[in-house]
């Protein structure tokens, strides 16, 4: 599990700093990518990364500011031209099914593959399966704006081969049943207990990505103990009237989020252009005074997100 | 008057040409810059030229796929954020108002300019001032498909100042009189024709610009004697029943144009990705063997379009 950051700028895009998307990259997880937000140039961006279009299987839009959206009917296009076949899940506001759709029937795009929408308007579950849920809220924007809040769910533990065999038990349906928490007898009438052929079962990640936001109390709520937060950062401290007229938050107020929220690691993005150079150091050292393990993003930063390793999971 | 290249690609971004978009600057002849095409990232490109938004007065889109139209929403709210007052007028096929439109309302852009569209659905004129006239004859695509044909007017000639003091004249209402082709008649009775005092018309240019297309005989008409034809030239010569089933042109087909029309330069762009480097200068020696003065465009390329100097107009 990684984060690549395609664009990480605000509002325009501007030399060193493309508009907003990220990428979350689950290949071991699940061989899929998962895009949120799609500013204008994301595809040129991905051509200089190793993503690969196909493997976009699901498009998280926080909120329809143009910044956001507009390299998403591109996006679409060059997928289906590079012989995307997968079904492509697209959640976001209200609207944006409009937007797609009025884009790919007045271009005459005929994608090679169906796209589902999910248009999100209120705080709850948006996606399960197996191994993932995904929770939105809404922020505080000028238009309806989401936060994202991706659960990893636990890992069940590593079957124990070498303990197997050292209780006799060769590979074969047997294994099956173990991983499956179930108990086996043995010829000999010993019963093995799953439980003693399992080892430590890992605790799933949770990455919470907001959209553009002031500071409200969902925030606190969608990035409550997570492993990453990815919290806008338009504005420096000085300019804390300016975020707040413009709906947008400073570095100083990601920190806060970060910090009560118990996360792990606060990465910064939606840079004003602004701020270059020595400019966006500067509101990383203002996060950091407030959470220490603060880092602003560039284009192109990637940023893995480890398991905790043989963390006993607390029921 | 220059071309400047801002993509040169066909149907999706690739690593070395960005999708179509082609500045006509005019800033000598009007202080404007025309846009054809407006595919996505063309705001990006423009960040690397010394193009400013503002001055974009005029956009005229070929046709609706995305690879023309996809950058047209982003390049209109960062002009607005970048200041742009001037109104702005956008030509192309039916449905360009409705994408706009659509874009716009749904990413809540609230732009600082109006916008004037002009859907052309017929061949005709579509624009004409004291200076500019611009022609668009329908092509032959997939869908429907426009060329252009930018038709500057003749130049009238110099003031010739020096002859004007030599003969007592001295700066005054007087000049005015004769830039306006009327006589002036001197204190001491001598008439002066205005015809002496004005140096050599010049003739104005003529740019084509054609959107993607099979050979068609619009082609010609709307090239006839132009100065510069910048034609689409998706394939090479063996690959000419691919150019034909996906309604495009060889760079053969283009030369043929570029002769039969007597234009004097042509320039080929809309390079398909699958010609990088020799394969590119492959199309253009294929079109050279048809019509010489025949240049492959890569991004950013600037070409400048001359005044026949002191060529006498013939009526
Ligand atoms: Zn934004
Ligand atoms: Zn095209």
């Amino acid at each position: 599990m990684e984060l690549e950051f395609l664009g990480t700028g605000a509002g325009s895009p501007a030399r060193y700093r493309n508009v907003t998307s990220i990428a979350l990259k689950l290949l071991d997880e699940r061989n899929a990518v998962w895009l949120f937000d799609v500013g204008e140039g994301t595809q040129q961006q991905i051509l200089r990364t190793t993503i690969r279009p196909r493997k976009v299987e699901k498009i998280f839009i926080t909120h329809l500011h143009g910044d956001h959206i507009f390299g998403l009917p591109g996006f679409l296009s060059s997928r289906s031209f590079q012989g995307g076949k997968q079904p492509l899940t697209i959640y976001g506001p209200k609207g944006i099914r409009d937007y797609v759709q009025t884009s790919l029937r007045v271009s005459d795009s005929r994608l090679t593959y169906p796209i589902k929408y999910v248009e999100v308007s209120d705080n709850g579950q948006v996606f399960e399966d197996d191994t993932f849920r995904v929770e939105c809220r809404k922020l505080d924007h000028r238009i309806a704006s989401f936060g994202y809040r991706v659960i990893e769910k636990n890992h069940t533990g590593e079957l124990l081969v070498a303990k197997l065999q050292a209780a006799g038990v060769q590979p074969g349906p047997e294994y099956g049943l173990i991983k499956a928490g179930k108990a086996v007898t043995l010829a000999n009438g010993q019963v093995l207990p799953s439980g003693d052929f399992i080892g430590p079962a890992q605790k799933g990640r949770i990455v919470t990505i907001l959209g553009d936001t002031r500071r409200t109390a969902n925030s606190y709520t969608l990035a409550a103990n997570a492993d990453v937060l990815v919290h806008e950062s338009t504005f420096g401290q000085p300019d804390g009237r300016m975020a707040y007229n413009y709906y947008h938050s400073t570095s100083a107020q990601a920190a806060e989020v970060a910090k009560k929220a118990h996360v792990k690691q606060l990465l910064l993005t939606h840079i004003s252009a602004r701020y270059v150079g020595k400019a966006a150091h500067q509101l990383q050292t203002e996060a950091r005074q407030i959470f220490p393990n603060t880092r602003v993003m560039k284009d192109f930063d990637q940023v893995e997100v480890p398991l905790a390793k043989h963390q006993p999971i607390t029921k």
